[in-house]
């Protein structure tokens, strides 16, 4: 049986100590366990950010991995902790929206974490990473039953998500996640395109981006000379805006939000 | 017997290689140890940051932990390589101030590292993290004792702390770190300031810092509302100045060594 | 026999979740092997400071160890993914000139990676660290031959590297990396030294940097007073221009490429 796995993603940075404290204390319940970061770099409290880390990433991960997010600008306060289990893995972290990748599940099995006996104690007001969600991460991760931790709940925190629009033979989503490299994600999946475009050749579409228009998708970042803007479906199977060679939300301005629309090249037919 | 845990505090940031090789060199020596980074991103030669990030920290691993720290401006000149029993744990750097949060225990033995067999072969001049300290914490993580290392020292380099002053009715200390989020932790703790204010609920507690005054103890960072300056007792024990939503110590422009004054709220009694 | 190592160097940064997926599928394949972040502070496509980053620290890692590493303009094109044998150690990565280390081995092995059956499915367009370099290094790492990946081949890219120049009684070589102190790496090793330079002792030669001329070298960082301009050998073998307590690239505005002339103090002789 392979050692268990589970990733942490948050907005602490990477300069204090609290991540280093996270592993530990997950070591001292559970040895055996890999620890994987996510991302650290989340911005303070963004906790929409957080929830699309996991959303584009978990899928990644073997079969019981269990994925601890904590953005959490309600540490302390009436905020319940929550555990769920969705899509074949398990997910711990704030009832704050954080976690919607497993609660869109519709077999999603969310639970408050209310037992206090697998809490470190005593639990501190500022730190429930530590003190509480580590704790339970760390127990999921060694075979505990998520029932185990507390009561079934049905009314988790859900995010409302930006939904791609059809109208006017278009398809317009929005930008949802700027990459390291300036890659623009948006909402638009192969399966959205493939929906509002069937037939249609990926060569057969064009992108509509902060004024500019972009013709048929590109098969790979380096498929045009440094410079040119693509489209193209990356590797979480969204569109993405890239430049080849640069940086192209700072080309474009593009941010959290803008609009992108797809449609048919002229001349081309659905 | 769960698997040793080694923690690495540096000033190598993780733009090079640095803490990677000694990652490797670890698991070279003793490869069921666990490496837990709490952080490289000490100011470059900053003592006094480090070895406030293990006074901060290191309670919170598991008894038998090692702590290796390499904030070492002098390394290659005579300063001397040390490793230190305390505190149910073991912390590894060089001799100049950095293990002051070991040595600070009475019970603390303190050793040089002299026996040149468990180095690396040859020395560098300019990284002993590699060379002399990552050897020495993997023998220690895999059971080697400490006494082997070399003789017991009796005078290793002490930090001077900034030491909380009581007078006037009010109790004085200062801020020692600001975290990523803009908290500033004072050199305050939960037992200054019940023997300071005994009886005194923290609701009756006020503090003075950069010319503003907050009335009372907050229960969590998210107790009031957007932008409001809250003192709170922090996840290390310290009391701790910090802003709903926001960045304290960047609106009130706080760094290290500012004062912080606590003392009861007109009207309150001691 | 002890777990598996890879080392796993790139450009992803550390604000998204790729460096953290690239973990997770090891882990899915070969659960035992331990994954080591050298850095992923490679700036995009910079694939020749990768490269760099692979030389100066792959000999610190046990025999055995696997280097993935990924800096990938061409990801999706033609570019061929490798997998190379030397020097005791194994490296994977694309075909343009980032395992040039492994490569300038005499005795390196070099096979194409055409085995398919060894990606995930489907092979994305813009990820192939997670559809084909980890699952490849990860196999690696539990023992799979590298024969069985794909064919060898006799024409892998390499990177010209700057070659250190003699003449008129001075070594000149250039500035290949600034680390996170600010010292500037030369490609002059100790090696060079002391074949252009047969019997002078260190304290006899000189160092020629923007302008500027140090006599001798130091034996540690520490061994002048602060502010001193120092020439030195580093922990990877080769000359560094360093400044004591300070950042001597940012004060003598150093970069990558630039000059480092080594002479013979006058009134030395050779």
């Amino acid at each position: 049986m392979p050692s268990p796995l589970i990733t942490f993603t948050s907005d602490f940075g990477v300069s204090d100590w609290f991540v280093g404290v996270v592993h530990g204390v997950i070591h001292g319940i559970c040895p055996e366990t890999r620890v994987v970061d996510l991302t650290h770099g989340i911005p303070a409290g963004h906790v929409e950010r957080a929830a699309f880390v996991l959303e584009a990433s978990t899928r990644d991960f073997p079969v019981g991995t269990v994925h601890l997010a904590v953005v959490d600008p309600g540490v302390g306060t009436v905020r319940r902790p929550l555990a769920v289990r969705a899509r074949g893995q398990w997910f711990v972290g704030p009832d704050n929206g954080v976690l919607e990748w497993g609660l869109s599940d519709p077999a999603a099995e969310a639970h408050a974490i209310t037992e206090s006996r697998y809490f470190r104690s005593p639990v501190s007001r500022t730190f429930h990473a530590r003190d509480v969600f580590a704790p339970v991460a760390a127990r999921l991760a060694c075979g505990e039953a998520i029932a185990a931790f507390g009561p079934r709940v049905a009314d988790p925190v859900r995010l409302s998500r930006a939904v791609p629009v059809r109208g006017d033979g278009r398809l317009v989503g929005r930008v949802m996640f700027v990459d390291h490299f300036g890659n623009a994600l948006t909402n638009l999946t192969e399966q959205d395109l493939s929906d509002a475009f069937p037939m249609v050749p990926e060569s057969g579409l064009q992108v509509l981006v902060a004024g500019r228009l972009i013709r048929g998708l590109a098969r790979a970042y380096g498929d045009a000379k440094v410079g040119t803007l693509l489209g193209i479906l990356g590797s979480s199977g969204r569109l993405e805006i890239a430049q080849v060679g640069g940086n192209a939300s700072a080309r474009l301005g593009l941010g959290e939000g803008d609009e992108v629309a797809v449609g048919v090249s002229e001349g081309e037919g659905g």
